[in-house]
């Protein structure tokens, strides 16, 4: 008989709601050593977060987060709420004795990631940390995290990474995307913050040196929803950079919302020494893998359709029959798996990011934003 | 507030699991006039049913899939069974006033397809009956229909349908799909079965004639599952046959599970006389589409990304962003919310498969087999 | 130094500036024992022809084809006229003592391929005989026989192959394409005929059965060229046939002209017990390879750039770097290269089409023809 | 009757053959105001450049290039040599009052390229200048340029481009290409140099600020040829940079040698506030393109096979029919056509790179250099 946790949930809009499935789902397609139990959503508008625990099996509802450190049978908090309060509900949680899982990018500001980080490490007996980088657990690439590791790629050369979509052009109006106050930056903080977790995952060092950058708005007024006036947008439209790994790996970052043909093209390819890696969200249960150590007669690109039990994919024996495929909100029930595992002692089926490895994320994210600013090369070194 | 209707199931091994995730979910994420409630799973074994029970929430369990038909609580069966029960179970249920969904293809033989044909005829006035022919619910394949009854296609001339799969070579042992005695055929009835469903949906005619067809069996002998002793394998590996439809279009079908490279790839492309649509089950998720009346300087095939609720494409506001792409199990939930449609009677999204329309499936798939063995084009006024 | 072999041309319209070209080029990228000397170029319109032969760079013309059987000089005889008089030129050349190089497909009818054969082993001790099918020499296809041969499909299962293209609509004039009495077919003669040659090269066997076919014609009328008046347009816009070849591999062949979104989709694919091997023209320095050898865990199609001269690829050492791509009339320069290596009396680089040959591929198209207007199989020993 | 121009080529090793072949062929396929004779060809070594001349049909050959200024019959130089002496060879030629087309890049320093530029300048009214960016003459590029010119991307807002090849790992000996003294530069004047030129070409604009660069060498010791020592392998295996264009957009370069799975992957893409395309040199024939005015319901990427005479695809009516594809010597004979046009005082089908054109793209390939070298930002007006 499994053991249960009692899951508290704080947020109710795409995240709250993805992150509902991923807990109401992950027994059903998990044999586990813990059972996730709903038990409470806390949301701001009373009406609304009621309908939503009705909706999504919550047991309680409360419109104030703080209740959750007080209830004792609370034993993992998730924070799927705007970047700007994580490091307050995170750091709270972690003091009440909780384990966190915080949605990412780790906290709306270096001072704030960094806060978490300390609190995380000052917790670390009690509680575990996690941060939704939902994409790592895509099984195309955990295959590609395998083949690296195992020395299939040999020494990394190059990281070659672009999240691009196509939402963003003047038509849209002045959501809270676009306003600086409210959501810090635009597509840096939304899309690069996926490219650089997914980089250091894969290439499993840590950036030293940004090159350079350009952070660019091209699209400067947006009509104020429900109004004809319109409004400054003040978040950049898109960021790109450059950067070096420990290892000499060169790598480039780029991501927009003004890319038309590419929707939630999260895209990443890795060349080494002894061979390739690409993936493409957008064919996510596809991982294609060129192996330079085959004879030229036949080399090439292999397409790998990543859905095999037989074959050792990660999470496809939890799943359907080979290409019966997985879709986007299998990532977040997968990695809900893989939490509910290290909360039961057990290993992970993939490493799972924690607020100390989410904190490098920033810090490349912050140093990003430094080079295009200044115009000039950052060591990481000087980013803390 | 949502009235309910409550739900039985019997079977509960693959498709038993699919339909319990489908029913666990429909509400999830479609906002329906009847709330689908699971109240009894019927299977052999009880200690499996009853783990099977626990697990996906359905509130009894029983292995007398009669006693179903006697509680007057249930509205709706869903017989995910192998084919050679449907018919027994299927025609109980609609004489004790039942609506049923039962997996396809409609029956182990044409016989017990025409009966139930007929007995949904019959109960017509109490009772609607569906076919799980999940892959019409796939939004590419929806917006292709739509594409085609919009007259984007113009005149069909042509189809052209495979679906191949490649776990059936001779290390496979000796399971019950390969024993006719337990299977019926092979890859026929498994695979053909959704191809001419897709082609008779898409097209919007039936079949007229078959004018030639092959199936073959290559591997002959396989190992006893738990043995080394060897047994008959005596169902197809594959069967091909050439068709055509009343308009006049030519159609070709192929199913197979010994074809390396393709794991589920379930293909069908329409070419007409204004434009084409092909699909790919293995990137479920883009219909591609040739429109031929565009200029031909920029002609050509495009991707469509069948993700966008802005953009209308089938059941694309109840799920994830563009391009948060879906997967297999999709299929079902998106059949189990046009089921709920029709039984709130509201309008399905896309048209369902009754009994008559599973029926005309299978007749030609009878006539493919006919035409095979007698070596002759057949008629399908012939076979009945 | 090289010798040189006078060549004759007979036609002087596409397929005359095809094969001229290959002749022009074919020593500039090949290091041969022989070299290709344009001599003679005959057609029937003597300002054509005169035009013809000095853009072309051919010595002497004549719109008296017969005059080539009495120059000495000559040694190889290239005939690239309508189907309908291949036989008369290429017996009457055969008798002359000449090699022949005939355009596909071999003849007009099967009595015309019959009698080309005969003449062909008659002469067999003074004159070689050829055949353009052209798609051979693709080095993508090359690469496709020489893994077949060597045993990395295994035994042979499936073969899918399909030539589609779109230019054939109700808007295109009645050119004489689609006058029977000139064309004797329409897409199955032109198209169809590269597919079944190219699959009983990949093969290696000869088809044994024809299971069903269907010859359609669509578009009845077409508008008379430079008149406002319709004709009859009376060959067939498609042609499907199923077949099976001596080892029991099916195989299904499809050509149309009516397919929207497909330009020159000369398309073929095999699936064997260890392996599959998929091509098509419109990218055709790509040849995908599927290994079922592999572990499952990286097995998939790859995609292979047949231009490697460090791997071995057909031809590649003779053309450009890596992926410095080759296009249609590469195709022919590397036929005419290996015309000329059997002349020297070398080994060509990979099989050649003799009239033997292109006799087998003649009787599987009548057949299928055959079994389209009985509606019943056709063995091929029936055919002759 | 078409008049002549005397060509003298200097040169004759894989450039030299590509623009020998381009000569041999254009008036075979394009019906131009003048025809490209053969006149002489110059390389250093008697013996090789003999029998180059006799096997490209050269009609005369020598070991001294600068005969070739004194040759009054000679209209137009062809350089085909290392960049180390383009310039000398150019001015002397341009001094001489001939035409000059040179091979790319235009120099082997910028100081180089400026002199060049200067003595075009200068000779204006009597000599014309051209750049052998050969990858402006495929097809798929020229109409990307179009559609660009006529507004279909709109604004532009970013650029990706990068050139990836694979053929330079540990396992390369120590071609000239490694070694600065003979090269210069790596990955960046090869490949690099291909992109900017394309960008600028495509987006109609200037560079103006680079803001970051990688230049970077991964393998520093190769294999003599010839010998069993190791040589110091100094020049770039990639060079990474970001870039801004007048307009605003923004661009990303990356050139290696090191990226297995991409042979000869010149990618390029433009996303603008209309439409997006983009193409890849392993794809040639194809371009795609997206239009962001469509409906959401049909948008996509759009495959144009850009072979279509009817469609007006660029140089589509001298080849071949629909799809019928074209390969690499193509771009080359492509640009003989539009050189002989200019010549002739016609238009060129596409535009043509003259010096002035090519020295923008050296001082972007400098400025890159520099940034990589002082890790920071540069404007292009300071690079001169």
């Amino acid at each position: 008989m499994s053991r249960a946790v009692q899951v508290a949930l704080i947020g109710q809009k795409f995240m709250g709601r993805a992150h509902s499935n991923a807990w109401s789902q992950v027994n059903h397609f998990f044999d586990l050593g813990l059972v996730a139990e709903r038990r409470t959503v806390a949301a701001r508008d009373a009406g609304e977060v009621a309908a939503f625990a009705a909706h999504w099996g919550w047991k309680q509802w409360t419109t104030d987060w703080h209740s959750i450190a007080n209830d004792d049978a609370i034993g993992l908090v998730d924070i799927g709420t705007p970047n700007d309060v994580h490091a307050e509900q995170a750091i709270a949680m972690l003091e009440a004795g909780k384990h966190v899982a915080c949605e990412k990018p780790l906290a709306g500001s270096l001072a704030d990631a960094r806060a978490m980080r300390d609190a995380a490490k000052k917790a670390r007996k009690k509680s575990k940390t996690f941060v939704w980088y939902n994409y790592r657990r895509c099984p195309a690439i955990g295959l590609a995290w395998k083949l690296a590791r195992e020395g299939r790629l040999g020494r990394v050369y190059h990281v070659r990474a672009h999240y691009l979509q196509s939402w963003g052009g003047a038509d849209t109006p002045l959501l809270w995307r676009f306003q600086k106050k409210h959501a810090g930056t635009g597509a840096h903080g939304d899309l690069n913050a996926h490219l650089v977790d997914l980089a250091r995952f894969l290439v499993g060092e840590e950036v030293v040196e940004i090159h350079g950058a350009i952070e660019r708005t091209f699209v400067r007024e947006r009509v104020i929803p429900g109004t004809k006036k319109v409004g400054k947008s003040d978040v950049d439209d898109c960021v790109l950079f450059l950067a070096s790994f420990a290892g000499g790996a060169t790598a480039s970052f780029e991501a927009t919302r003004l890319a038309h043909g590419h929707q939630n093209d999260n895209f990443i390819e890795l060349n080494g020494e002894k061979g390739s890696v690409r993936f493409s969200f957008e064919d996510m249960n596809v991982l294609w893998f060129c192996d330079g150590t085959q004879p030229l007669e036949t080399r090439g690109w292999q397409r790998i359709m990543c859905t095999s039990a037989g074959g050792g994919h990660p999470y496809a024996k939890n799943w359907w029959p080979d290409a019966h495929v997985l879709g986007y909100e299998h990532g977040f029930i997968n990695m809900a798996a893989d939490i509910l595992r290290v909360l039961a002692g057990d290993e992970p089926e993939l490493p799972l990011p924690d607020f100390e490895d989410a904190y490098q994320t920033q810090r490349v994210l912050e140093a990003a934003l430094l080079s295009a600013r200044e115009r000039r090369a950052i060591k990481l070194s000087d980013v803390r």
